[in-house]
């Protein structure tokens, strides 16, 4: 059994990422970090993939999702643990309870793909059905917490969860050294604001960028007015990447982030499919967004070494966009 | 540069094996071994995965072409060397030819998929149509060895291409030990007997077996008659086993290998998905032969830790069997 951590009123501070890297050893994979000749040479820059698709669950979302778990007491844990979620976080939460042997309650949207609906419920969670609306997610959520007492694990807005997401960068920092410029996709921030504190703490030398879909581009757009916008459009095929930042998260990444870069839909598909081909593995579109921004930037990124974290590699093999 | 090699024969012995490893490592990557706790849950076996999907040239076929290459004399090198491939085996001739600073000449039947024409182009080869028969291949390729003098590589009847394979097993014996069951794809069979040479010399008390589709089981037809048997039908999805052995790989395979498990299309077919969904890596069909073996003989493997060679990751992303 991992050991239990302290409950975070504030930004994760070094010694806390660090606490929490121990903590959540035994959930999580050590993933490698890999890089392509191919696509150094295509880029001209020297790339370095922190391969989190070969993350538990199959994606980053298990490194929050154990972190919050692990800071609740005994008495809270036994009424289990809960979230609204059609995606990674809501396998990564299930995952987390059927570790430390307690419930698990996801609202799903009832359109979400049966894939990830059987993935979760193959993790043993009890999952609830939702109509598809930002709304009845909320309140499906919010009768299951009256019902059982869960906790409600928030997929981003939450120090514990930022803190775990902080891990992938920190084992990026540690094998791929010297890095200039240290980049993760933007999707409600925890990745992102997690990724800045372990390159601010890690790595202080490095430049911090994010990467997002101009399609929802409210992250390029909060960094400018300094409050939390959201996006009109959420039609881009980086799924991961369609909510907007939070208080929490927009707060650190301004702080720490100097740059986010924005790009095309075109761009992420050829990216995408670059990756497949030359490093052989399976990624989800919301992975190839920061590569997508080496290959618009080549003023930015060329000559320079960069650290980039894959998200995931839970992808519907049947509606590829090649 | 790497150091020159013996010209071998015979059968190579361990010693054989052991200064072809030495001597090729500049132009092969130490690749990983994988595992996947989602696929030992489903087919009850522990599984070790050697991933030549992410060696140089993106297969195991580099392995094979440089213990070759690394044969020739100054004189001979100079004059270039060639093959007759559509495969992943022209990208290893022509990048082992790279490499050295020497000609390739690459004779490809003019149907070949054109990614695998450009890769070869990419690598700084001279690419030479035939018409897609057997004759044709080998008629133009005699004609230019007899224009340019250079050094045919044949893709497996070759105890030099049959030593360099049979590192990528020596790799996967170092790295998972104490491997009930090894495991290769049968195709020409380059692979399987210097799978077989490695095992027998450093890991003898493993079970040797090969696997191949049944459409194509020469292998297993050959193994039982000691006679070079042919295929009627090539028609399976597995397009790098459609070869037969030879004279030299099935004299090896008859002393070593235990068994041929042969496999329907639609295993096969399903365990290629499997990996590609639960690993998160790109192979082809090829690859996912030793898998589907797996999956169609329980009462063979479960139970064992059993060690595979996914051979390659060269496959057409427009044209998934999903």
């Amino acid at each position: 059994m991992s050991p239990k951590l302290p409950v975070l009123q504030q930004v994760p501070s070094r010694a806390d990422i660090e606490a929490t890297h121990l903590a959540i050893a035994d959930l999580i994979h050590r993933t490698p970090v890999m890089t392509c000749d191919s696509l150094d040479q295509i880029s001209g820059a020297k790339l370095f993939f922190k391969c989190e698709n070969f993350q538990k669950v199959g994606a980053f979302k298990m490194r929050g999702a154990a972190s919050a778990a692990l800071r609740l007491t005994k008495a809270e844990l036994e009424k289990g643990i809960a979230t609204h979620s059609s995606g990674n976080h809501a396998q990564a939460v299930a995952r987390a309870a059927q570790y430390l042997g307690v419930p698990a309650y996801i609202v799903m949207p009832e359109n979400a793909p049966a894939s990830k609906r059987a993935a979760t419920l193959g993790y043993g969670a009890e999952v609830i059905s939702c109509a598809p609306t930002i709304e009845a997610r909320q309140e499906t959520l919010d009768q299951v917490v009256a019902r059982t007492g869960a906790t409600f694990i928030h997929p981003y807005d939450d120090y514990h969860v930022i803190a775990g997401q902080a891990t992938a960068a920190k084992e990026l920092i540690e094998d791929a050294p010297a890095l200039d410029i240290i980049m993760a996709p933007v999707g409600g921030g925890g990745l992102m604001s997690g990724t800045a504190l372990s390159s601010s703490y890690f790595s202080p030398d490095s430049h911090i960028m994010g990467a997002e879909p101009e399609i929802v581009n409210d992250a390029a757009r909060a960094f400018e007015s300094g409050r939390v916008e959201t996006n009109t459009r959420i039609d881009t095929i980086a799924d991961g990447l369609r909510t907007n930042l939070s208080e929490k998260t927009l707060t650190i990444i301004r702080e720490h982030v100097e740059r986010i870069n924005t790009v095309e839909e075109a761009m992420i598909i050829r990216a995408m499919r670059l990756i497949w081909e030359r490093m052989k593995i399976v990624i989800e579109p919301s992975c190839a967004v920061p590569f997508a921004a080496v290959l618009t930037y080549p003023e930015v990124f060329a000559g320079q070494r960069v650290g980039m974290i894959l998200t995931g590699g839970n992808v519907d093999l049947e509606k590829l966009p090649f």
